[in-house]
């Protein structure tokens, strides 16, 4: 059977990444590869948006979260998370574990944050120092106005730390012009890459953020990434062959050109939207996400029903619900190399699977 | 020109280990991923030598040196550290990351621990709680007598946590057997795999050791990643292409049989002593581990000369000294799918070198 992933990432992996991946690697230690960590660094500088630090871990996006969170917060410091969903929320259970006093903005699961509620929370509580959010919520589909949120942050003279981990590559995230200090990321997610890489960037700004006293920090401290960056070399062994990959992805995003990159994924997101409700499919959030599209079933079919069939009659794999959204959503991604045919086929198979598995459609 | 890599890891990647990588990589929520996971999982505790756990992170081995102290250590609680080389005391760089008390054994680098100092220690001072070590210092080419240490420990009722990265897959480590409760190991060094995965095992009298009141832990909480594991999950998004990759070198390993693996290791690296010495060569470590071979250069010759006419003429790729050893040795890795004639290739490009290094060579 042909698999075709539609997954809120990992994502399809384009060919040419593949073949970068088979590539006998580059020691990290050599001229060949210090070069070529610094040139992927550039180019993430550019997908990012500024021109700041891009730095390279050998994780998972959670991975940077954690990063973010140990370099950036003072103990005793207290923060501010914008929920809204698994991801928005995630930043909590970090806060919480490293035992950082927060404050959680609550954001019901597929709504966006009214940016003016963060404005005000911030001018009544002046102890709060920095703004944790999440552009794109995977886990509801849902796509907040950061540069909204991050005006309100720089207005009220807080930090702001972005997870961006299913927006770059898919919605503009200019950093630095949007003035937010630090925004982490995955490579497994719009810059099609398998998934083993996180990118955590700094503002020039908010380059000094990042000394001082702070939580524990060994494998994530930043301070030891800032000193190897300039040598073209991470702190720690980095994960050389899905460089090799990352640079491949970052490089087909340089040749689509990165505004033709979102116009792309804005053009795939309202096909699939609009194929899907027009089959009797509710778009869950209210400002949808052009990573993920995450739909509820049309009455009287159950979504993990439509999960299953998806996957055992048309080889496509998408995702349900995480968490409080488990068995009530269907989410579909098309972040990285999807195109129209893509949502097509996609819509397509979501047409045979209603007509199959609906009451009506049955007797039909 | 034609680049051997004889690096103390990352290691030349067999082809098979390369293809495996370009495959179209699974979606890691599917029953077709969790039951590799599953599987790799399996014959991880093999090489582990356990019957415990295998937890897979998506980090360096420094990612999972950090989830050993961070889950097996309560704060307040002392430690003991073998130094003696780079890695050893990065352990204590850790343990100092996070305020946790520890002493240091010292031990000269280049020498290897005298296990019965490990038990003087132990038996004068009970604060102690768990001793951290390394089997293979990587940095010195020093092996240490981890059976030895870890009877110490054992029979003065303390914890052991042994650092595997460059001793799996080349020397016997089997854990339960020598009674030590975890061992940390990387994919890139006898694994054969590119760099990206981090392994943890835990011997079955210390599961519940990860247990209650820890230092601050979230990335890297094995609590969540015992949660997921008997799903065929990891807690965050698995490095999916690299452990597809590392299937494949646990198989070459299974193929060949441990032992064998082992035997081969020797036998390579006795080649590789003998082969050396017989130029003029002298044998940094005492007590010489089987992964990689650390060595002074002829008398009238500087290491780094060795270590850039090798790469220059012969595409042969070694590391230098680190640290207090930079400048002074040059250690030439051969873990992993490194056979004899590797070795003699090697051996006569060292000829070479000396000769045109030499300043009699140059005369004659």
């Amino acid at each position: 059977m042909k698999i075709r992933l539609f997954t809120p990432g990992p994502v399809e992996i384009p060919p040419r990444v593949l073949r970068a991946l088979a590539q006998v690697p580059p020691h990290h230690r050599t001229e060949d590869f210090r070069t070529r960590l610094k040139r992927v660094t550039e180019k993430l500088k550019n997908v990012h948006g500024t021109a700041g630090e891009v730095f390279l871990l050998s994780a998972s996006g959670t991975g940077a979260m954690e990063a973010a969170v140990v370099n950036l917060v003072r103990p005793g410091e207290k923060s501010l998370v914008i929920g809204g969903g698994k991801f928005g929320e995630r930043w909590a259970r970090i806060l919480e574990a490293y035992g950082l006093p927060h404050e959680m903005l609550a954001v019901e699961w597929g709504a966006s944050v009214v940016p003016r509620e963060v404005d005000a929370l911030l001018e009544r509580d002046p102890a709060i120092t920095t703004v944790f959010a999440t552009h794109s919520e995977t886990s509801t589909g849902a796509l907040h106005d950061i540069r909204a949120i991050a005006s309100a942050a720089r207005e009220n003279k807080r930090r702001i730390v972005v997870d961006g981990v299913t927006s770059i590559g898919v919605h503009p995230l200019p950093q630095d012009e949007w003035g937010i200090d630090a925004v982490v990321c995955g490579s497994q997610k719009g810059l099609m890459t398998p998934p083993g890489i996180a990118t955590l960037s700094l503002a020039p700004w908010a380059a000094d953020a990042i000394e001082g006293e702070r939580s524990p920090r060994f494998y994530f401290d930043l301070r030891r990434a800032r000193k190897s960056a300039p040598l073209g070399e991470t702190a720690f062994t980095p994960p050389v062959s899905l460089i090799l990959a990352l640079e491949e992805g970052l490089d087909l995003i340089a040749e689509e050109g990165l505004a033709a990159v979102h116009q792309r994924h804005e053009q795939v997101a309202l096909a699939m939207r609009t194929g899907a409700t027009d089959l009797g499919f509710r778009l869950f959030p209210a400002h949808p996400s052009n990573a993920v599209t995450a739909l509820q079933a049309p009455d009287g079919i159950e979504a993990p029903m439509i999960v299953k069939r998806l996957r055992d009659v048309h080889g496509m794999v998408v995702a349900g619900g995480q968490d409080q959204l488990k068995g009530k959503i269907l989410r579909v991604g098309h972040m990285g190399d999807y195109d129209l045919a893509d949502v097509y086929a996609m819509v397509g198979a979501l047409a045979e699977c209603v007509q199959a598995l609906s009451p009506s459609g049955a007797r039909s």
